[in-house]
């Protein structure tokens, strides 16, 4: 491991590597790719996406707005380079990856009713529900065309791996979509549904570089191994951010899953535990859950419950998941030969998923 | 060609080619496997689009429902045909663009708030827009998949070209919604948009078997020309029924794209055309576009629309443009060399398209 001390302002990040400069890598590679694919959507398609990722506002004028913290293509450049190509052959990867992770959100947000997403307002909020649907389609057939238009035989494979995580994405939102409605969710099921939401599509990033690079499947599958388990990580600690972070940093109003009821993995562990924090909580969401509208509650009584998540350990539950699951991701690395620098990399992305604040 | 009277109904479709035959041979090698995809969707995905098919009903209990005229899956096998393959070479081509137009109907019918289809309540009605959103996201998913696990080279070829239609398919889509706010399209407007929505999948069909055949591209591309025509040619046919169809044979209401303001090719045509019936016709859908309710409207007022676009030429000049497009298909098919039988299918299909009355 090198020893040159780290730039990051996280301590606990593996020492020498610059994550900011990693993500900004990945950025910068990917983003005029991205935008030359979604500039070949008809108007006003264009438009739309284009308000969507971020790069106009709603008056169409020019904005620099927050295309989000872009860990996919960071993780798809890697993955090229971990097969031993340059991280420029993990590019069409990364496009891909980031077309089908907007697409599920174009689609997500419309399905959840979210207003908000990355401090603006959301598609279907400006441009109305029809251009929601209309744009995220688009974006989906955009990602396996810009695979495919590559016409080699890793394409092809890279575009099935894409299409295999896609379904797993879409069978997880049906999952959260229907565990709304139900009163008890295991935490078992509520992996289950983050792996598909969250874990496939990270995996699916992590391995379409070496794809493309030519890997074989044993390699690929390792290395999604390693993703899957970096997206549980992941999603764990944005559960934790969903009621503990700082809506500052997080871009999402305070107390946000428990206004939006959402059945995250700290509420799900707090239920299982039994004890009289456990019981005390289940009855005030089962109260909640025949109210219509928790938009009037108080800031207090949100973090009435959020403290008896905490005191019935569904917090602290979910903080030693994420450690777990990173654990058990830099496991699988191992099971990669690549360059010690790339190891390196992918190493401390996965530290960073589990130590960021946003 | 041959010269065995033929079984159809209708006089004007090539001797000797049982169309009905060539429908349900279609229909009965490529049922069976969209059956097998679709169960593959996770429960309550599986449920929703074996409703959306016909093969439940609402209440989840087995159906013979309505599947559509099975125009597709006919057309996806002959494809195949011609290219001297077999007709099972077709069959995972005929699963994936059936999957792709279902998807485009899923989406379709909720974005233009269509609450029936094919005689029964849309799947939006019933299951509610999130499991719309997300079944036909399910199924465009999928239609990559049954190709893409075939694992070979004309796989990856064949995918290439359908996700080319489907954001064809998608850009068509768009337009027509736009159209609707535009107090003026034109007839070439009109005509790109249905190559777009009804062209560009049906010229996938046709080219698709014949790509899992190993045909070269020429070849491919020129089968498209076919069915991009022949797809204008249908689209031009269901203009007409869309005001002037039988609703007993059609499935819908009476004067139903009407009823819609749909900017059609006989309305436009009719607009076009100048003289006091386009004048006084244009006028009266100028006031229309103003009103909200046209469901209050009597049965008296739509068929006085009708007559208006009647005697200003609309009908008559898209019954000439039916015919005219089918003349160019035609055309294109002697740019393949074929199996007689497969080209004299082929031609008695394209006949059929234009004297259908559903």
């Amino acid at each position: 491991m090198p020893t040159v001390p780290s730039a990051n302002p996280a301590d606990d990040i593996a020492a020498g590597v610059d994550i900011a400069a990693l993500l900004e890598r990945g950025r910068a590679m990917s983003t005029p790719e991205l935008r030359a694919a979604v500039d070949r959507l008809a108007s006003p398609m264009n438009t739309v996406a284009a308000y969507h990722f971020g790069w106009i506002d709603a008056e169409g004028r020019p904005a620099d707005g927050d295309g989000g913290k872009a860990v996919r293509p960071a993780l798809a450049l890697l993955s090229a380079e971990a097969a031993g190509a340059g991280p420029e052959t993990g590019v069409p990867g990364a496009v891909a990856v980031e077309l089908v992770h907007n697409f599920s959100l174009l689609h997500d947000d419309l399905m959840d009713g979210d207003e908000q997403r990355r401090h603006r307002d959301t598609v279907w909020k400006v441009h109305g529900p029809a251009q929601a649907i209309l744009v995220g389609d688009a974006l989906f057939a955009l990602a396996n065309e810009v695979l495919l238009e590559l016409g080699t035989v890793e394409a092809g494979r890279a575009t099935r791996r894409l299409t295999a995580a896609t379904r797993k994405l879409i069978d997880g939102q049906a999952q959260d979509i229907s565990y709304e409605y139900r009163e008890r969710v295991t935490v078992e099921e509520c992996l289950e549904m983050e792996g598909n939401k969250t874990g496939a599509l990270l995996a699916c990033a992590v391995s379409i570089g070496a794809v493309l690079g030519g890997a074989d499947d044993r390699t690929a599958d390792t290395l999604e191994a390693y993703g899957y388990h970096l997206g549980l990580a992941f999603q764990a600690v944005d559960d934790l951010l969903g009621i503990w972070g700082d809506p500052e940093a997080t871009g999402k109003q305070t107390w946000s899953d428990l206004r939006q009821r959402k059945k995250s993995l700290p509420v799900v562990a707090a239920l299982a535990a039994g004890g009289p924090a456990s019981t005390r909580l289940a009855s005030l969401l089962a109260a909640d859950a025949k109210s219509h509208d928790l938009d009037a509650f108080s800031e207090e009584e949100f973090a009435m419950r959020a403290a008896l998540i905490e005191e019935a350990g569904g917090r602290e539950w979910t903080s030693q998941e994420a450690r777990r699951q990173h654990a058990i991701a830099l496991d699988a690395l191992d099971g990669v030969d690549m360059p010690e620098l790339v190891r390196a990399q992918l190493t401390a992305l996965a530290d960073f998923v589990v130590v960021r604040k946003r």
